[in-house]
């Protein structure tokens, strides 16, 4: 797994309120979906509904602390990689918390739980370009 | 507040398991005063004590759905601009977690929370260089 992290998602309860917040910072994004994707540096920001980003994640009923409403993604060039990198966590300790499998824009992921049951997906979206460098970059989804 | 994320700080309950995991994944990182810096790409990823985190933050008792364990930091080039950014927030509808004030590591931060309780710390590190494209570099600590 490199170093790094490809996507932040931000669960809230209500889109609108929490995109206009972040518009107040002066950030900028797009919305597609339900979701508005910030391009943050070489990283993205995501605003979606708490709920669902929940339930994707498969961490609903999750113990411990509770899901505080954030997941990390870490891109992958390959599926291949998705299903490496998910055994190699599981191998470490953590808990597989949605196994990998096709998802609704096209691509293949699978999250995982830390030990702290902190939220990684590691995915492989074949529409948000990954650099040789591990930055991520939006596409234009022709949207505002 | 320029779009970007300087830091994703994830509060653990064990330092010792929590960096032996990310290890077992494969990262690399410094260790100093009971917190572990991994480089990843432009930003940094931080483990650290979650009740430390939560009392450094002043998000002990915030309500909601609770404080998840995570929070995000911006990093500015001044601490004018640290006062600014939190002015913005709080006029945008942010809640101020802890108000600015010098840090122990010599800088000057303050906290906010948005409007779903995600937590975002706004610095001035004179110890961690933050290059013009806003991407920061954890310092050579000398440790391992």
């Amino acid at each position: 797994m490199e170093q790094r992290i490809s996507l932040v998602t931000l669960g809230v309860a209500d889109l609108a309120r929490a995109r206009s917040f972040y518009e107040r910072l002066g950030w900028r994004g797009q919305e597609v979906e339900q979701t508005v994707f910030f391009q943050a540096g070489g990283l993205v920001v995501v605003l979606w509904g708490r709920d669902r980003l929940a339930e994707d994640a498969g961490v609903t009923g999750l113990g411990g602390d509770g899901f505080g409403g954030i997941t990390l993604a870490h891109n992958v060039r390959t599926r291949e990689e998705v299903d490496a990198v998910l055994a190699v966590a599981a191998d470490a300790g953590a808990t597989i918390t949605r196994p990998a499998r096709e998802t609704f824009y096209g691509g293949y992921a699978g999250c995982f739980a830390d030990p702290d049951g902190h939220v990684w997906e590691i995915a492989h979206n074949p529409g948000f370009t990954l650099a040789p460098d591990g930055t991520i970059t939006v596409p234009d989804f022709g949207s505002s």
